[in-house]
């Protein structure tokens, strides 16, 4: 099959690194604003342009049988487009895309399938800002309802001053429409599920990962967390799965939760949702018997879905974060360790490739010091 | 680093697949004479020449930082003609290559490093070919001296009449240096090694496996092979890892072996040698911690190699034979099944794509039934 992804990411390399050997064929539309060459044109053809370019998408429907994407903040106005022009099937489809990209639809899933969320409040101007964070006090989290990633568009609060409410305001320069506010949220780690359906309407999870971030940005996946018990991990399962349901999705969906201890018992509140293949599942093309990136293309080319069991007793993936080749390579040396490298050039704060070590025992694995 | 390959098949496919991710991009010189497109121009840049055309090397060599292959019968000229053109590295270099290409090399290399062999003698021409039979005896088995594989160039001869022997030589039609008969050897079953030699000297090897062929071609492959003691698998690991360094090896070399049983105990006779990567080596992808693609990659750019270790308990690869997408496809509803298309179009005879199973054990590997 030929296959369409919006964005030409490492996540679309990936993508493509699985689906080759299925027999698919890749084409990728970006607007490689970063670089001429993105990590996904070694593994495909890229069509260049930003995604609503008629012209672009036009040559892009023209060569493909379906689309996803690796991308979720792909502007509406490209989906809406290609539905007009094409009868191509996009999955997962537009209506996860939608509630994907937009922090107030994500919390109103979330609870519309029992998922607590930290208290929130939206503010669609600077002038509402001030009421929505007396509502919910200080410390809060103030974040852009759209386009956020990374720990981009967002700001900690811990001062109701007009002034710092002000600042909060101009640091995030928030687009339409507007910013949510969010309580702080007292977690002891961040976890996250990869799960994936299928059009048939099969699940499949994957174990829940610990994720440790700085300045925002994920630094090591550990999979599995340590800790879970069976009751986490089914909990975990059961909102990713009703979740897919709701959205009639197809494809592999990352969730993000806060771990809570309430009474002394863990419980699992919301953070945020990508509907794409996702940077905490990255362990899972050495760790498990069928990865993330060709669980997605088995789902959404309507194949029946891979095992998710691990292969191994544990794996750790680091991100290199600016980190040159040999300093990262040197730690090739240690035995189940792999290195994946996207093709960019490294520059500080930008994500150029993982490492991931898999071992019999989290004790078992021999991690690198901090990488660059 | 830019990896030149000689070959643009399928072996090729599988080393861009596992070498991408650790930053390089390949660039593949083959005749393309099944198809303008070989399996492995989806995952590079192909260049379509004669390995010998010197216009096609010259694109070829300006454009890769080292040359390696996938298909050993590139003639010896091209070799000569790229040492001569630039100093870029050839890994494993040319006498490797020279000795996978001839079987009275790769037999005297065998004999030397202390494998038997099956007695043997070599005919350069027709008229020779009757006193080399009668050396040997019937039923002998003559195989042309180079170009050989997947069965090609092969004839049993049960019979020693002249008739007979020379409708063998004709059946054959052997080119420069002629035919080997070889005496039949009483072999319980086939067995194959894969070894690693890094630029440092460093080596490692794969579990031995157990292979089945029909009609000359390769069926399954299991592994590990059933039934192997330790000093088995020591004993194939010594004879590599000793003709590796004869041959002052880098990259992953095949050997095949006939499992005799003398005065009850098992031993290895040598069969032939393959100097790259290995149909018999294909479960590797998810068997093991790090694949002999991978692996092969690491060796010939001189990073640390991987670990040999299997992930699973025991793996199974079945060859795709002119088979049709949707009778192996129909297989992936069994855990632990992957597939792998070349993206060729299925014709009778042709290898089109593998199934890999893995499992706890044998017995826990729901195998599938014939595949067209």
């Amino acid at each position: 099959m030929r296959i369409g992804i919006l964005g030409g990411g490492q996540l679309g390399q990936m993508l493509a690194l699985a689906g080759i050997p299925l027999g698919h064929r890749f084409v990728f539309l970006d607007p490689a604003i970063d670089s001429p060459s993105p990590p996904a044109s070694a593994v495909g053809r890229l069509i260049v342009g930003n995604y609503d370019d008629p012209t672009a998408l036009r040559e892009f429907l023209a060569s493909v049988d379906m689309v996803t994407f690796e991308f979720e903040n792909v502007p509406a106005s490209a989906l809406e487009q290609i539905q007009a022009m094409a009868s191509v099937p996009i999955r997962p489809g537009v209506q996860a895309l939608r509630a994907g990209q937009d922090r107030l639809f994500e919390k109103t899933l979330f609870r519309e399938v029992g998922l607590v969320v930290p208290d929130f409040a939206c503010a669609a101007t600077a002038a509402e800002l001030p009421e929505a964070v007396a509502r919910i006090g200080v410390p809060c989290v103030i974040k852009s309802r759209r386009m956020g990633y990374d720990g981009k568009g967002q700001a900690v609060l811990r001062d109701a001053s007009p002034a710092a409410v002000d600042a909060a305001w101009a640091s995030i320069r928030p687009t339409s429409p507007g910013v949510i506010v969010e309580a702080f949220v007292p977690f002891v780690r961040e976890l996250s599920i990869l799960a994936v359906r299928g059009i048939d309407g099969s699940t499949a999870a994957y174990p829940l990962v610990e994720n440790r971030h700085e300045g925002g940005i994920l630094r090591r996946s550990i999979a599995p967390a340590p800790g879970i018990g069976p009751g986490l991990q089914h909990s975990a399962e059961a909102f990713a799965f009703s979740i897919m349901r709701r959205l009639d999705y197809v494809g592999v969906l990352a969730i993000e939760f806060f771990e809570v201890v309430a009474r002394g018992v863990p419980t699992l509140w919301g953070n945020e949702m990508a509907p794409r293949v996702h940077n905490s599942g990255h362990w899972t093309i050495e760790g498990s018997v069928c990865s993330q990136f060709e669980n997605h293309v088995r789902a959404v080319t309507g194949q029946p879905l891979g095992s998710t069991a691990m292969v191994c007793g544990a794996a750790v993936m680091h991100n290199l974060i600016g980190t040159a080749r040999a300093d990262a390579e040197a730690f090739l040396v240690n035995p189940g360790t792999n290195v994946h490298w996207y093709g960019k050039e490294p520059r500080p704060g930008r994500k150029v490739g993982h490492l991931t070590l898999t071992g019999d025992s989290h004790a078992a694995i021999n991690e690198p010091g901090p990488l660059a």
